[in-house]
């Protein structure tokens, strides 16, 4: 059942990069919260794509240290002027509001309004992106300039939200193995209008899952779409039992920008995913930029929180919060491009790659070399460099195909790309000069 | 009892150094040598600041390969020119006769007294110190200019020193802790009028033991006031039962010169003591320099030698041997300041205090992160960088509690200080987040 | 029995370079190939010089992958022009058949020819070195400037070559030693006339071998002389039951012109061979390069093969391939010169030194150290660098004597020869201060 690469011919699909913007495009406009609707839609939209469990989890519901929190919604929010005009208006962009204000309604002077205002005095012409979710409160979002320009006067104030006992909401799509072994993929749908950060990730992997569809698995693949933070915690809370099954996983989010990749290692720092990606990485994008766990960031941090402690990294570009457009107006279609999400797109398809591949082999003729020539199998060393690699990674292959030395192993001591590695050694088991080790999943 | 830093309020007291350079002072003009009345009035001096075991091995006691040797007096020495004046005055500075130079009276050609004569042509101003203890002889030190100056005539010699069996005398001071595991101090105290080589060492420890005295520790301190090398040997001799309890230990030496800090590790290389120093080092004093174990120092020569292997490491401020004051009479009152003295002593003080205080803890709620919020423990990240290293210390100390981190561990996993790894784990204690391991006093 | 050094007396023989390059000159001219005579007539030199054991393995034999080929015999081989001129010939430059050529008589066309004609157009002038060993055909080699020269005409060819079932040749020199731990060096013999590639090797081994001869050595050394690839396959297949004898080994090759030294780990990476290679290859040559194994080279491949592993290295001056005479008519009797051969020496005199004398030893009076004035033993630290250099290593090996260190992890720690450290070890013997641990022969 080991095939050479099943997943191979998916690696390099033409427009891959344009159809995963298409749909990010597609979702960005939702006001996405925690809970809620905005949330419902995305997972409704994914679910036109790919097969999708949508749980509904009650408000109250405990998870560890956590409670599922009441549900937000929102209908309309304004500022408006002493004229009577709508000055900040929450339907022409869903950053005004603070995530999780609570309902309000009054006349405000300038100066006892502006603690509830925040804005980015050093990027005067963005909007950030805020939250509340934890705590109770109200708040607007607006560019600087917009402030600074403001007469002292006096404003109505309208935030028309409401909490009610409601669900957590998140989708999961299981793509079934041969064996149960599993690999999470991860990604937070919570954000509102912002295109990296991250109706890339979601598109990312709405793409992978439908692209996967219907090819025959060594591995499980479980798809997470949630919640940052409360999403993941629900999740873990809720598949305790299968968390040992759990082998590798990925967080992926803010994959559409220019900058980076960049890799944030496992709290493991050593688990296999952290020396694939190190190994997709060094050959795909050179410029990568590999990381330390920190317990800071996305919900790497659940997932590798002590009491788990799984094998699950993160896959970005720009390092999260690095990039001035990061939680700003300016997270926005532009800010993402088909070329990025495409490159994104091979660095995960090549990691799966990986995991589906990689196993240890026996040389059955361990001692001394093979004569490879009377096998048709001995080019010249030099000449086209590809042909020598092809010829070095057969050398390679046989002395250490040792029952010790993973695939990748081999394709990292000897300088080597996986898939010349994996190449090679199929090209030996043709020939009936190497055996799969039983039970070599590697993990 | 894991109290939070108990030794932390004498960390920083004030005018440290100036108390340290008063007493380094007193001592300085004591004529010692590796036995006799010098050694025995510096131990007074100490005794007159802290409680102090004075220790008398007579004459002819073995330890190990070692005999403890006579003792050595000296009344009066003396070269007279050919006109009867004292061109050469032992009471005028300690350092011109050899220690442990035979008795000898005579008149001496200038030729003929030039191989008892000890100069430095390379510093031709300064008086060399040199001794002469396991080999009988005896000699002058002298500036090399004077030398030169001196006529070929006749001189009169005199050194009126005389041997017996009497003892070798060393102190010892014991703060005990609420355990038996021990941390030695140690310093040499057989150094005649040289304020860097080691008045400044004597002064330093003394004044840590005044300090300390009445706070309640987790360990013992052993300080140990001995003759170089011979009593260092001794006392392991006389305590060989208790030094399986030596689980940390520094030899304290020249610290009060501009140079440095230099650690040198222990032979083990990697002991908690030499974690803790350059945790303390790195933080402290950037440009303190750290090098490795070599069989040639001061007396972590004898802990460190292959039948005992202690972990103890040397504390001095410039390499031993590589200044150029070093064993001359310009290691003098002007060689060592105030400000270097109480930045060893803050040196000294941080280390204890890492000792005391670090230990395997274990977060009880180890299954995601903790809702830090509702529990007023989650403040901004960004904004003043105390105020977010104060919340990375909770999320670190949070996910690397697992049993397997002590709380240096995490300082240095982290990057942060050992103190703000320190309060942030007392800060999560207080809140019930987290328990002390049993039996975690790490060593 | 553990006697200093007992190789010592010949490692700084005078005239050594010379006397390789003597011989080596005398088996240049023998026109050499994987088997046939050329084998045997350097065998048979050889043997004029070393007690030599010549195997002779009957064609077809069968050795794990690989069969004994037939004998190649050639008495003549040419091309003549259309003016019946011999402007190749065989019998003025044994490079210009391609070895294994099949006989062939005709005449040929220009442009037929130049299938079976190989050069180097970068470097017109010379000829390489070519065979076709495992696949029938035939070929001249010539400069590329006589190839270009040749005008459009027909061409008498001539190769009186012949194959017939006769036997692959080896030969074997053992130096018994007291044990039967092994060390192996090995060489191949079977490229023509080529100077440093192998000539040197040949030459080198012999040497050594011829020095040894009635040294009384702990270790049994086993000189392999045999045609590359198949002539390692050969003896492995044959020696199986003594592989496990084998706890060092060299293969020397290319070890006369002015590159390198280069040395190749074997496939263990960190066995003592690597280490003692290190070790004599940073104090003698501190130019040479250190390289990893790869699967590509001499006959280090069939040694560390995986099925064998053995613990042996690979030694040559300039790295394989990388030298622009390499397998060319340029490698000829100028490339080589006596004093790099002589350095070659040296390296591999002093690795041997090592694997006679490296061990593990016990300090006897291992608490504190020892009073080694008494004993005659301290002298000054400082003064004369070699002097400083006797008493640190007599310290070092005081404190590292504790039986888990060996001689060379004790010189590696202190930055010492290997030599100064076991001249310590010895003085401190004949004293009684040292004792040898049973069955410390390092491997």
């Amino acid at each position: 059942m080991q095939a050479s690469g099943p997943l191979n011919h998916w690696l390099y699909a033409a427009d891959v990069g344009e159809e995963i913007h298409r749909f990010a495009s597609e979702i960005y406009p939702l006001c996405r919260s925690i809970t809620g609707n905005g949330v419902r839609e995305t997972l409704a939209s994914i679910s036109r794509q790919i097969d999708l469990e949508v749980n509904e989890v009650p408000t109250g519901t405990e998870a560890f240290d956590w409670t599922v929190p009441q549900e937000w919604s929102i209908r309309d929010a304004f500022i408006k002027n002493a004229g009577g005009k709508r000055i900040i208006d929450f339907h022409a962009c869903n950053l005004h509001v603070v995530s999780y204000s609570a309902p309000v309604h009054g006349f405000y002077r300038l100066a006892d309004l502006k603690p509830h205002i925040f804005t980015l005095p050093d990027q005067p012409d963005l909007i950030p992106y805020r939250t509340s979710y934890y705590q109770l409160g109200w708040g607007f979002c607006m560019a600087h300039s917009q402030l600074q320009a403001l007469p002292d006067d006096m404003y109505e104030v309208l935030i028309d939200s409401g909490f009610h006992n409601g669900a957590l909401t998140y989708g999961e799509h299981v793509h079934p193995g041969l064996t149960d072994k599993t690999m999470l993929l991860s990604t937070h749908i919570c954000h509102p209008s912002m295109a990296n950060d991250n109706c890339s990730g979601i598109a990312l992997l709405t793409q992978i899952a439908k692209r996967m569809a219907g090819l025959r698995t060594r591995y499980t693949y479980r798809f997470l779409f949630c919640p940052g933070t409360i999403g993941a915690i629900v999740w873990l809370s809720r598949n305790e039992a299968i968390l040992h099954q759990v082998t590798h996983g990925l967080v992926v989010s803010g994959v559409g920008d220019g900058g980076g990749p960049t890799y944030k290692r496992s709290r493991q720092g050593a688990a296999e995913i952290d020396r694939i990606m190190r190994h997709v990485l060094r050959h795909s994008s050179p410029q990568a930029e590999i990381i330390d766990f920190v317990p800071y960031g996305y919900d790497e941090r659940q997932y590798c929180s002590p009491g788990f402690n799984l094998p699950i990294g993160l896959l970005q570009r720009s390092r999260f919060g690095s990039y001035p457009e990061y939680h700003t107006s300016a997270d926005n279609l532009d800010l993402i491009r088909p070329s990025h999400l495409a490159e994104s797109y091979r660095v995960v398809a090549n990691v799966l790659d990986i995991v589906e591949t990689n196993r240890r082999t026996r040389n059955l003729l361990p001692k001394c070399e093979l004569q490879l020539g009377r096998r048709g199998l001995y080019g010249p060393i030099g000449g086209d460099p590809a042909s020598a690699d092809r010829v070095m990674a057969l050398l390679w292959v046989l002395n250490l195909s040792d029952g010790e030395h993973s695939l990748l192993d081999i394709a990292e001591r000897a300088g080597l790309s996986f898939r010349t590695v994996l190449e090679a050694t199929e090209l030996l088991m043709l020939h009936g000069l190497m055996e799969d080790l039983p039970d070599t999943t590697v993990c």
